[in-house]
């Protein structure tokens, strides 16, 4: 929209036209939020990425050295279905056009044609690609945290079946009563960015998974719980701060857009309560476990964080930064509290997936309450429960048929020998030698 | 460009001149683009300088313990050499003012002063600084290749001097044919981000390197291939999570503009295709390792996912998703046929640089003709050959004159004990005793 | 501000309303430079938050194998008692609304509300929470400074209520001078990201505890210094790698503005700049060790690349990239000829924490005045001994009073045990037997 200089008052008809023809091809004014959205979703999208390496990381590190080979092979063999099963199916099942809110399943995704024209854009929003991208990046996690639980005893075809069903039925089903404004989102369930539709689906698939599957030799035995520590910690540290990186993008870019003050404004907000909230959780973790066994845990501290991340997930926006530091903060009491419960029922968690993902993640989405007045305790636990029933019940009966179909154990053998050995052929650290 | 509210239509003419003072500092309209632009270039540069740690840690992952010190300095340092190197040549090599299309040699890099001007700066375009911290990442990039394929048996400093001259002149020279607009650009070869121009180029580079140093000692002995695993999965799993975070930048920055609808959603489109290449190219490679040796090879998935990147590098934008995926599968099947067909020839490529780099990236290069009907068969062979024929000439000539001037390859002894006592005098892990 | 299509002449009093309706939603012209000033915030953040694995990989990669948990345990934990306490007081300590120049403690952080209207946001800069979110992870680089220093003898909490008063209280203090608007930012001293603000300050805080603290049994022994090698060099190098990727968020994120031409090139011109720096340092002390002792050095390279990082952080923007070249280098030379001298004064810095940050910091500080006219010699010392002695001596107080109060360094037989054993119960890799 250029004007010549020191234009004269006569020229105003010549002005108009001039006017008149930018919006053939709209200026910034139009096009700057559709920008500026559609870049919020590349770059949370790749900061969601990365957190498949995070897990990846987390996950080695806490397996023990002789199951890190499959730990490696089994992220990012997931992340890849994910993104596959996500593209055949599960976009389209998730967001489609005239949902029927229960078990719609949509075709493949098809992006905006190349250099699409702004008429033909969704100006108002940002472009398919973009979502597309940043909403795969989220299903993965979802499965990642099943492979965390699952580590050190599962059988690599049947969890990549597994990940199949989850990624690319399961979780956008589910997915689409809330983010696809189905029934939960008219009911007024509140998730902002999955403390429930993410995190809880990835935990109730783990522990229907670890239910199914049985604890790994020797972990429970005469009554007592046997640590078995895991061989990295430099990597799951590692892993934990890749993933905190990770979700500035998970919840900054799920305010979806950032094309006006408000909302630029608001990813700010959000990055900083996401921050806080993990800084509590691990701070929590930290004197809490000191507290409790005289000695300050590592891993405890680390799935503090994380689960002050999980926490925040439900509502990063809405709280002040003392809110997030409370919810976080409790997020890290529930981790410190709940993985030794865990163990009293003999369900065997390697990595504390569950108690991060799940317990945490249903914390998260009831504390929305306290912050957000459009949220209410029933319908939160209405979400929470219908969410867990579905994905537990659902994991359940194809955990079943894998068990009955393939069998999903690796042999006791096996097991004793490391996954690495008997179903890899290929050491992750040939060369140091065990102690 | 404020505007008073209410504002009379009598004051039109007050108004008319404040409009055309916006001029003398332009408006969003203007600007906005080169904004974006300069955006991208800073952003995926980031992303793209961060594979130079992805490379490093699948490099160090993949070579044994006794060589992890060594494979570390040749990673940080040919990074290094490149930036000085491509700042004192290669960029105006590359994209020289009046360019005359095979061997210019360009001076110093000079940047936009402060605070440009917008009157002084491409506003169709980027800032030079941002285009050129772009560039730069890419041809470390190059180098990264050659250092992984001659792994645990070149001397540091004769590999550090091919450096020099490969991102200083053989890269830049080569490049400025396509990307400097000089006689394949003007031909109509076709190649977005570099199968070609970079990934070949590094892989033509490494393997005439390996041909004049000889493959590791006992690695070819009596007829049989002796494998000599990684030290470290992990490590090589997290550097190929690093690479495939990269490769958004690589691949997305290469749409050289952000500052429209058609742009930025372009950017998006290759984000999308770009990842769903790497996922096809890991899982097929899965199933096709677990096929052929009965179990899954988790080498092979992370390569065969870099495949995948490196067979879209040529063509990210124009293909569909069910595009991106087949292309990116088919790197993946090269990857697991053509590992052990340089065995066959006894080229010893450490990391499998070759098959990812070089077949992959000469197969994304013909690919482009499936999806950009700009492109022919014919020119894009004669753009593979151009970059082939030059790049492995020139590279052994180099190498001849670096192995009768220096020697390039360290003693049998100094070999067997491992560079990171004979050459660097110390060890990366010296404290976990070796099995 | 849509216009309709060729508006008639008549129709220019409708127009002008139109006009001034745009006001109360301000246009892209207005919120722009707001938009992606807040972006670089939140981006630079990001990218700076990640520095916190940096260090911490960089530091486990350094120490021995006996005191990684604890050294990660340091990491995870300083950085979120970071986060909180400068939210607590930090914040608005160090830019108070009116600032007194001294020693004013603030209040807790208050962000913008949820979706801040135009008309109540900080147009000419950006969102208070990408503002607090950049600052917030700037003050953890400075605490991870001395973690590394100190690291294989200290006790985990004595450091950690170091961590508190130095977050919360020292930095911000001293910060204000000259960030917060304070007495040296009107006496001209220039310091553009922080080679004395943020790590000269970390440099003297870790200097005073090494000399309280005192050398790592047997360190120094029968006047001799005994190497004791890092165990992970990969993971070291790693960790630079990332510090090196996140010093374009804290450098580039320095120039605090991205909405104008002018801006946005700095930005790009600032990080051509930091990459130039640290080829430079890196380069300059693999040339320089291999020269003094015979072979390469991958801990100096990588100290190196970190001082030449150090060394540009006072200035990235006004340089040449030689300038930059050539200031980065005298970085690399600093860390080589001063990692030595550390030891014949019997401090003892494990990672080289002090040569890098404090000595290559006060050699940024000085270097501006070679090409920022507005900087004076005798200014650059004065903001160099202020923070010096501030820093020095408080942290001295503190340590001693640690000392006294608590003790501050583990038992003789803890420390040859390792801290990993003695303090935290669990060994950062339980299955790798040391050699």
């Amino acid at each position: 929209m250029r004007l010549n200089k020191l234009l004269p008052l006569a020229a105003a008809a010549a002005l108009i036209p001039s006017l008149a023809l930018a919006q053939d091809a709209p200026g910034f004014d139009e096009i700057g939020p559709y920008i500026m959205t559609t870049l919020l979703f590349c770059m949370a999208g790749f900061l969601v990425f990365f957190m498949a390496a995070g897990f990846a990381m987390l996950e080695g590190g806490l397996v023990r050295s002789k199951n890190v080979t499959m730990q490696m092979t089994k992220n990012i063999a997931l992340f890849s279905i994910a993104a596959i099963m996500y593209w055949l199916v599960g976009f389209n099942t998730m967001y489609p056009g005239d949902f029927n809110g229960y078990f719609a399943i949509g075709g493949q995704t098809v992006l905006d044609p190349v250099g699409v024209a702004a008429a033909d854009a969704a100006l108002d929003y940002a472009s398919v690609g973009s979502d597309f991208f940043f909403q795969l990046v989220f299903v993965a996690a979802t499965a990642s945290i099943v492979s965390g639980a699952l580590a050190e005893r599962i059988k690599l075809w049947p969890f990549l079946i597994f990940v199949v069903v989850l990624t690319g039925f399961m979780y956008p089903i589910s997915g689409s009563w809330q983010w696809g404004g189905g029934w939960l989102s008219e009911m007024g369930f509140s998730d902002f960015a999955g403390s429930t539709v993410v995190h809880s689906v990835g935990g109730w698939a783990a522990l229907a998974g670890a239910i199914v599957l049985g604890p790994r030799l020797g972990k429970y035995k005469d009554g007592k719980v046997n640590p078995m520590p895991g061989s990295n910690l430099a990597l799951a540290t590692l892993g934990t701060f890749i993933l905190w990186l990770g979700w500035f993008g998970f919840n900054g870019g799920s305010q979806m857009a950032m094309g006006t003050v408000g909302d630029v404004s608001d990813v700010s907000r959000i990055f900083a309560n996401t921050n806080m909230a993990a800084a509590a959780g691990a701070v929590t973790a930290l004197i809490l476990s000191n507290v409790m066994y005289k000695k300050p845990d590592l891993t405890m501290v680390l799935n503090g964080a994380l689960a002050g991340l999980v926490s925040i997930t439900a509502e990063p926006l809405a709280p002040t930064l003392f809110g997030a530091l409370w919810i976080g903060a409790v997020g890290g009491v529930i981790v410190v509290f709940t993985v030794p419960l865990l163990d009293k029922f003999k369900i065997d968690d390697v990595v504390g997936a569950i108690p991060v993902h799940l317990f945490a993640g249903i914390w998260g989405t009831i504390a929305v309450i306290f912050y957000n007045s459009d949220a209410s305790l029933g319908t939160q636990i209405t979400g929470i429960l219908a969410y867990g029933i579905f994905t537990f019940v659902a994991s359940l009966v194809v955990w079943f048929i894998l068990k009955a179909a393939l069998g999903i154990r690796v042999s006791e053998e096996d097991e004793i020998n490391g996954l690495d050995t008997s179903e890899m052929g290929m050491e992750a650290y040939p060369e140091f030698s065990k102690g």
